[in-house]
């Protein structure tokens, strides 16, 4: 689908900033991906570092990685991406891996537009299934209702998977 | 754990047969996974080359790889094995990702005895929690009855997962 290089909703600088979806990575995008994890506070270094490790992943083996992304350019700054891939084995179900927008640009939207495109990429892939992955901890009650008021449903809970008191909870959108 | 030796159900042949239990693959395991998952007739090439893989991998990077194993041999052949290790970014949860005993060795206790062992040295790395994830379709009926008996509970149902009419089903053994 052509890009959608508008954000009407942004309107704080003087000149309206201009957001811009592409899907290659570039190399600066490793530490473009950890200062946008980091912002958060949510995660812990090994974690970090699997997410860095899946940009180099694809910026070595390009298109024969398995994990695609959207990333999202904001007046020249990458502040947020989507990482997501084909779940092998399987006929049209995808994982979404990440998706983080930097903290300093929460709340425009930005978080939306990454997931929109990221579905209709997948669509055009031909998947019928996204799958996000979450904890079920406090901490992300917000992540969570920002997946069910994008159409996600709560299909498993997989009590303390990540660590006692720390459960899984698997989101799934039928698309297509 | 001591690995044990004696089979005392397996009579068929003149000379007991033994069975040994290993963790360090060899070369050829690549070709006796090959064997041993071919035999069922349940999987598609593609899927039979993702279990290769992960042998490969094990061989290549030694206790680098992410990837552990138990093999059972019987009078010298490979005949059953497991793969499985712990799940990134979670404190104690393992995947079971293969489990599977040649055809022609079925129904003597070796996949019992290859989960026992497999569970065990999970539980001496630390495991909380085992999972098994395993197709809904009837064929697999059998193999679910073996992870209920086994002492795994069914914690998820993905509907359509794997893909349409073909969902996911999600097991969970609690240890240690």
């Amino acid at each position: 689908p052509a890009l959608d290089r508008t954000l009407p909703n942004v309107t704080s600088s003087a000149t309206t900033p201009i957001v811009t979806l592409r899907d290659q990575p570039c190399p600066g995008d490793t530490e473009a991906v950890r200062d946008i994890i980091s912002s958060s506070g949510f995660f812990h270094d090994h974690e970090i570092d699997v997410a860095i490790e899946l940009v180099r992943d694809r910026l070595d083996r390009g298109s024969k990685s398995d994990y695609r992304f959207v990333f999202a350019d904001l007046d020249a700054k990458t502040v947020g991406y989507t990482c997501f891939g084909a779940i092998a084995c399987t006929v049209g179900s995808f994982d979404l891996y990440w998706i983080a927008v930097h903290e300093a640009c929460r709340a425009q939207g930005l978080g939306r537009r990454l997931l929109d495109e990221t579905e209709a990429r997948i669509a055009s892939s031909g998947g019928r299934k996204i799958y996000i992955e979450t904890s079920a901890r406090p901490l992300y009650d917000p992540t969570r209702r920002f997946y069910l008021a994008c159409g996600y449903k709560e299909e498993a809970h997989l009590a303390d998977f990540y660590a006692p008191g720390d459960g899984k909870i698997i989101y799934v959108k039928t698309i297509g």
